[in-house]
Order: C-alpha cells, then structure tokens, then sequence
C-alpha cells in the first residue's frame, strides 16, 4: 500500500498527478489519500502527526511525505525505514518523529534522479516514482545514509520533545488535535489553553452538549472537543495555540 | 461496490483510514466516496439525502452511513437490508428513510465486535469492517432485530414527513438541494422561502442570467438554483431553511 | 486510464457518482481525479488550464472534462482526439486550447444517448459512459464533424490568444497559475500586476521570505509565488487578474 501523507490540499491539481505517477510506475498498487491537509509550512506538527497515523497501516506501507518549503534549494531527498514501515520526503524534520519512534530506524539518501526533474515539484517527479520501486521492493534508488547525525531530520530536531503542548491540527469539526500522546497525560489531569480548562472523558456524549474536554482520540494523540459543537470556535484553537498541562 | 456516505469531511484523516481498512478487509472491490459532506449533526437531512442518491447504485452496494454524535455511548449499530442494498450505520434516524421506501426492508444489530473498538471512530474500527464483510457476502456479524419498532430508526422517525419542506444541503455553486421529491410538486406549483418566489424551469438556461427557479434534480430531488450565480447567496438559502409549497 | 476535468468541487456528490458510472462501464480501469476545481463558469481559464496538465498523463488517456453552464440546453456534445489523447465534453470552447496544440487534431459529435438522460447532469448520464467506450476503444457513439468550423469550440475561441495575459487559478497556497507558457517569456522580463513587479526566480528559496516571484511551474506555465506566503493574500492576486509582460 502506498499512503500519501501532504500539504498540497485537496482541491489543487497536484494529488491527482501524483495519482498518475503511481498508477504508471506501481500498477495495481493501492493508493490510499492519508492526509493533504498537514498544516503549511508546519514541519514539527506534520511530524507529530505521520508516526500517530501511521502505526495503524498495515505493514509494511510506504508513506509519501511531502511538506517541503526548501524543494528545488539544496535539501537532501531521503528515505526512511522505521516500524517495518518506508517513508519517502525531504530532509527538513518532517521524518523525524517517525525515525525516533523505533531504535532501529534505518536512513537512506535517494540518490536517483529522474530524467525531468522539476525545480519545485518533487512530489510527482522524485519521491512518487521512489515510492512506486520501494512498493514493488526495488531499493536500487537509495544508498545508505553513512552518518544520520549530518542529517537535518537528525541534528536540528534532537530537542524536539516527544510530546508537544500545542494544537497540531484542527479539523473540520473544530476538534483540536495536540501533539501529546495519550500516555502523556493522566485521566484525572487537566488542560489549560489560554482562559479555558478542560478535564477528561472518554467520549463526547459523557459531556453537555457545547461543553469542551479532552480524551484521547482514535490514533492515540490527546484531542481537545466539544459535544455537538466546534471547541475551535468555542474556545479559540488554532493551530499552534500553546497548552499548559494541569497536573493534581 | 462500497460506498461511503458521511459527515467526516474531505480534508481530515479520517477517510482515508476508512479506505485503508477496507483495502486490507474487502481487496479487490472497488470503494467509492459519495458525499463526506453530510451536514453535521443533522441527521434527517442525511436520511433525505441518502435514499435519493443510492437508488443510481449498482445493485447491491453495501453503505457506509456515520453521522454520528452519540458514537462510544450506547446508540445500537446496525444493518440494513434494503431495495437490495446494504447500509450500516448508527440508530439514530440516519438510514431511516432508506428503509421507510421498501417495505421489504430488514433491520440487524451488529452483534460482533472487533477486538480494539476506539470510543470515538466507530467508522473506521466497526462500521468499516462490517462492510467489508458484507461486501463478501459474509453476514456472520449479524443478528436479526426481533422488533423493529424497538429502535431509534423506526420509533423515533415515524412522525417524519416523506418529504420535507426545508433545504438539507447546498452544494459548492450554491445550489440548495431540498427533502422534498420531484414526485411532491407538480410543474404550476412554486416555492417560497422568505421573501423569494420560485418557479419551476427545467435546466439552468431556461432562465434568464441570475435568476432563480426551482427543478427536479438529477437525483429525483426538488432544488432551487440560479442560472449562472449562486442561489444560497443570491436569495439567502442555507441548511434548515424552510419552504412552502404554493399551490395553483 | 480515465481523467477527470470538472467544476463539480471535491466535496459535493458529483464525483462520486461519475466514479461509480465508470466503476460499472469501464472496470479495471484506472480514474483520476485530476481537478474538480476549474474555477466555475469560466471556460477560458479551464480551457487554458488542460493542455497544460493533460500533457504529463500516459498515452493516451480519456480525460472527461465537464464546465457545463449550458448543460440541458442546446449546445452539442462532443468527443476530441489530440495529442493522441481522447477528450469529451460539452462544445462550449473548454477543448479548444487542447485541439488547437495538435495540427492533427479530430473532432466528433457524441451521437449516443442513454436511456435516461437529465437535463442538468450529462457529465454522469453521458459524458462518464461514453468515455469509459473510449477507454475500451469503442469509439461507437461517435460521428466525425464534417466541418469543424461550425463548432462553437473553433469559430468561437478563433481569437483567444495561444497566451493569455491573466491569472488563471489559484491555488491553496496562494500561488497564481497564469495562462501564458513558460516559453512566452524570458527570463529577464518582469510581470506587473496592479502596483506590483515581479522578476523571475528557479524556486521558492531563492527569494527572501514574504518575496515574490514568477516561475516556469511544473506544467511549463507561468506561476507568480511568494517564498513562505501566499502570493494571492499579499498582492491580491484572484482568478481573472490582468498582467503586463514588462519586456527588457
């Protein structure tokens, strides 16, 4: 399974020539959209966000992983192999998290380069074709990475923390994604943002409906929600919006 | 063919988990996105909705209904067997006009559960397996509901009108799709909402730029539309705006 | 393989269904969506925007291209063969940027109808069925136009400059997709939008952060970008903007 993980939005032209790509180069492979939505620019929230989704693919899948403001300037293109799993994106942290998740983790320079290559669209031309010879097992595109520590995803991420107190994600119900994970906290713990404090429950119909609170959410990040309302809204999340943990 | 029919959004990540259990469940068969765009939390809408668009199904395709907001509290999840379709989803209304137009139709309770349920993506982790399984011809998380009229799709909809005289969606040129069939109003007959009259036309150009009129839909469902601009802004439609039928 | 070219938007149910008519009359074979974003109504853009995109998909390839505001009324229905690809869609101007790029260009009139035919939803009741013929190499519901020039795609969009000086599409970062070719400028030329001066840059980091400036895209079209920002938020850059090509 090939998963493509983005910040090209959906509504753009450039998915469905991603598509393409790998329909050509991985006939009969499925393809399945992950995310398109990874905040822009936002390196460290998509790095949270791949390891949390990715664990529930079935192994092994390759990840595409593009949110890539330096494509076309001298940024490495890299391969990862971690949890049984391949990534395929650019060497600005966006693979970071992912690597750190397993002692294992394997980095690879992807030293092919296709005929055509365009300055500013490395998704179609570079790690789609990379992704379509790793789904049919052919590494011959990559060569071992000798020394990961001169690595952007390495060096200028070791003081990344594991888990982040911010809001990574707001989808479209205005439930706010944090980059904690679910072990982070404890159910009787409590989340400060701005003037608003949320305790815990399990599920949105524990809670009034309009009233906000935190649990931890089907891919086992902490989520800040409302009942049968937007806590984005509600209380003012946003991307980045810093968290206090309230513990006792 | 599997076709997913929910409130989740195009954007987050939710469908494409749901694609990537049901590529892992149901290989080989082709899952289509419908509508992701259910408005949320209104779930009569949704029931209006869902019939008018499955009857163009091949027979049989298997349903895949969330619009969930009582998911993880104790809302049943069923089966439905109906004008040779299958549709899972939650009791809460949602596949209750799909049944209400055969009388044929037949209710299950989904008696299996998988052996890590969340309690907040019912979709992904039980609706989406079942179809899969459905999708084989494998009934066997199944179990026949003895009386019907024991659950929220039947006792709690049957004050619903057959069809319903207020918008339930508009689309992205600001068309406003109605509950009501085409079969409810006849040619001489026109709408009002607010202030605003409608007249029955047959296709866009029939009218003059800018204006409004009212005709059946390539679903069998009466909309309002204006030739070249957007009725919802033009006129003020939105979700849950009410009409009146004016006769003669 | 399939392409799909429409104004119908992500997230209605108008793709969905053209998936599932051609999941039923063309099984096996693939469907891409390539943009359902062609701003609406204005078929220069869109007509400017496809030979652009349709010229990196495989050979050949159906592309099912649907800005229809006349869809109902008496416009013809028609079926193209350029550049070895096959293009269907309505005789409107939306395939003339597409024929005029291949001198031995073919045009044909749809001649088959379905059973049931909509007023308003041909790119599902014909566009999709005939186009899954043509991937099968039944090109049956078609009849050669003996003369072309009775077309509103030819005689109608005979004066449309092979360049247009205006912006096109924008997409979700705020990167303004304008309708002339990379080869109608060279690099020393400057665009001018309203009080704005564009140079040229490779990619996106050449430039300071907030700078713009124009590029080749990767479809060989003149792009104006910021590095980091959205050039259309900055320079309130929108589809249907003029630009001046300011020369030496």
């Amino acid at each position: 399974m090939i998963v493509l993980f983005t910040d090209f939005g959906r509504d753009d032209p450039y998915v469905g020539q991603m598509h393409a790509v790998l329909a050509a180069e991985a006939p009969g492979i499925r393809v399945i959209d992950l995310l398109h939505a990874v905040p822009s620019f936002d390196i460290e929230a998509g790095a949270c966000l791949l390891p949390a989704y990715a664990s529930r693919f079935p192994l092994p899948s390759v990840f595409v992983c593009v949110v890539d403001p330096g494509v076309g300037g001298e940024r490495r293109a890299l391969a990862l192999r971690a949890g049984e799993h391949w990534y395929v994106g650019p060497d600005n942290g966006l693979l970071a998290m992912a690597a750190r998740r397993d002692p294992g983790a394997q980095w690879f320079e992807i030293a092919w380069r296709p005929a055509a290559l365009t300055a500013t669209f490395h998704g179609r031309d570079l790690f789609a074709p990379v992704a379509a010879r790793l789904a049919r097992d052919d590494t011959g595109a990559l060569e071992a990475v000798p020394r990961p520590d001169s690595l952007v995803s390495v060096a200028a991420t070791a003081a990344w923390p594991d888990d982040l107190e911010r809001v990574i994600y707001v989808d479209h119900y205005g439930n706010a994604i944090t980059g904690m994970r679910g072990t982070y906290l404890g159910a009787s713990e409590r989340l400060r943002c701005a003037a608003h404090l949320f305790a815990h429950a399990n599920t949105y119909s524990e809670v009034a409906v309009g009233a906000g609170f935190w649990y931890e959410n089907a891919n086992g990040l902490v989520e800040i929600a409302a009942n049968r309302g937007s806590a984005a809204e509600l209380f003012g999340l946003r991307v980045g919006a810093p968290l206090t943990v309230v513990r006792g």
